[in-house]
């Protein structure tokens, strides 16, 4: 059997080579599969893994060509969105059936993606979770994941109806405009790090009062840690932020889901995987 | 000739009364304004000033009665947004007439009297900035313009034709929402505090790509500082970032206002003062 082949991209922040060293010894514990790590996954311009021309070019190169099976972000950090214009036009037909993992700023990617129709995206962690603590385990899963969509690295609650899962700072960038994920008659899970409680709430603001969003069918919340400490306590825990717009909106709060920005982020395929029609190859 | 009264309310971060009794001070030196600082400026729940319900009834008790000339907002901080459903059915036809005076979190409660038509709504200085180097300056220019309309306390540029006034930060939360400004036409300044430069440019995303952007008649950009410096410099300042999404959008970009955190924070009547109709009371 041809083995699974994986491109890894850059489209916001760049990787350090030794988180891709590890990725690549980890790797070859799942014979499975075989891994391209775009030169461009360490360029540097700024911010940015290279500038938006050459994140954009990388992209592409694994995206449509059909040498790869699936696409695999390296990282977030921010700039995926700044791509848009120069990914989504040029996306060639062999793009859609592939996988795309990822999550944080490459979330700005799989919305616009899933918009487009692509139907085999999913939330979870990346070659840069490689150097957290328990880093590894989340790499483990990733890898799992993509070679066999095996059931444990999943997230299991609502597995079988459509879910989406964000983080909620970068979901909250693309309302309004036309990169807003179509999130009809989905479950929405959304996490956060690094984010006061007062912008959580804030941003929940913009996000239960969206025009479009009382056509979700739920929302659940994933881990927000860490959340810093801000000059006066907030008052409303991140549970209690999320419950309040939920009952405010008429929205139901379906609970915790196992996301994060952490070694533990389990996989959320945005359709369920008895949907993901088609060999594994 | 009656005073000129105006009350001043906290929809969001509560007022020390320091800053109240400095204010108060100042107001001396006005003779023709009478000034009611609303007790709930110095109340406390958690981030606000007081709980929503009070904060909400604070604001409404200023706007609905008609022995306050104007509405002044005493701080920003977050809060105003989370009073909409209480404020905005509840204001009765005397508010309408009312000059209101804020900036910051305070926007958000100026784009929604803007889309409801107010008249008389004003970007500038607010009680809180007494505290600050200079800030007496701020507080006389935000009296002078209360009282006399004072030209010299207006920031002049495209003063005769439409224009908006916001935190960047604070209007992003408000796009895709019922609450986002009608800017069609108007000129709209920016401006933001303490905000990351790829902050600062992933919040100009959601904003250049909003689906009615193209409407904006020219962007103007305001003070910014300070920015923090991250763990890697961005590569681009505040004024090329705005620069970039304008020049992507074909949106003019018509250069830097003389609005910001700070205390040469100029006012910015949403529409030309001329257009102020009426009598100065």
């Amino acid at each position: 059997m041809d083995k699974l082949r994986i491109a890894i991209v850059a489209p916001g922040a760049a990787l350090v080579p030794a988180s891709a060293e590890g990725v690549r010894a980890l790797a070859a514990e799942f014979p499975g599969l075989d891994l391209h790590i775009h030169p461009q996954c360490f360029a540097k311009a700024g911010h940015f893994a290279g500038p938006d021309e050459e994140r954009a070019r990388a992209f592409l190169d694994a995206a449509n060509d059909p040498a790869f099976d699936a696409v695999w972000f390296a990282a977030g950090g921010y700039g995926a969105s700044r791509l848009f214009e120069r990914i989504l036009p040029n996306l060639a037909p062999v793009a859609r059936a592939k996988t795309y993992l990822g999550y944080s700023d490459a979330g700005a990617l799989l919305a616009a993606l899933h918009n487009l129709g692509f139907p085999r995206l999913a939330h979870g962690p990346m070659p840069v979770d490689f150097a957290r603590a328990d880093g590894p385990d989340a790499i483990r899963r990733a890898l799992a994941f993509l070679l066999r969509r095996d059931p444990s690295t999943v997230e299991p609650q609502h597995a079988n109806e459509p879910r989406l899962a964000f983080n909620l700072t970068v979901l909250c960038h693309l309302l309004g405009t036309p990169y807003q994920p179509n999130w009809d008659g989905a479950i929405l899970m959304l996490e956060d790090v690094g984010e006061y409680h007062y912008r959580l709430d804030r941003f929940c603001f913009g996000l239960f009062h969206n025009t479009a969003f009382k056509r979700v069918k739920g929302v659940m919340l994933g881990r927000c840690d860490p959340i810093p400490e801000n000059d006066r306590p907030f008052g409303q825990t991140e549970t209690e932020i999320v419950e309040r717009f939920c009952a405010m909106t008429g929205i139901p709060y379906l609970g915790r889901a196992d996301i994060g920005h952490d070694a533990k982020n389990k996989i959320v395929p945005f359709r369920p995987l008895t949907d993901w029609e088609g060999s594994l190859q």
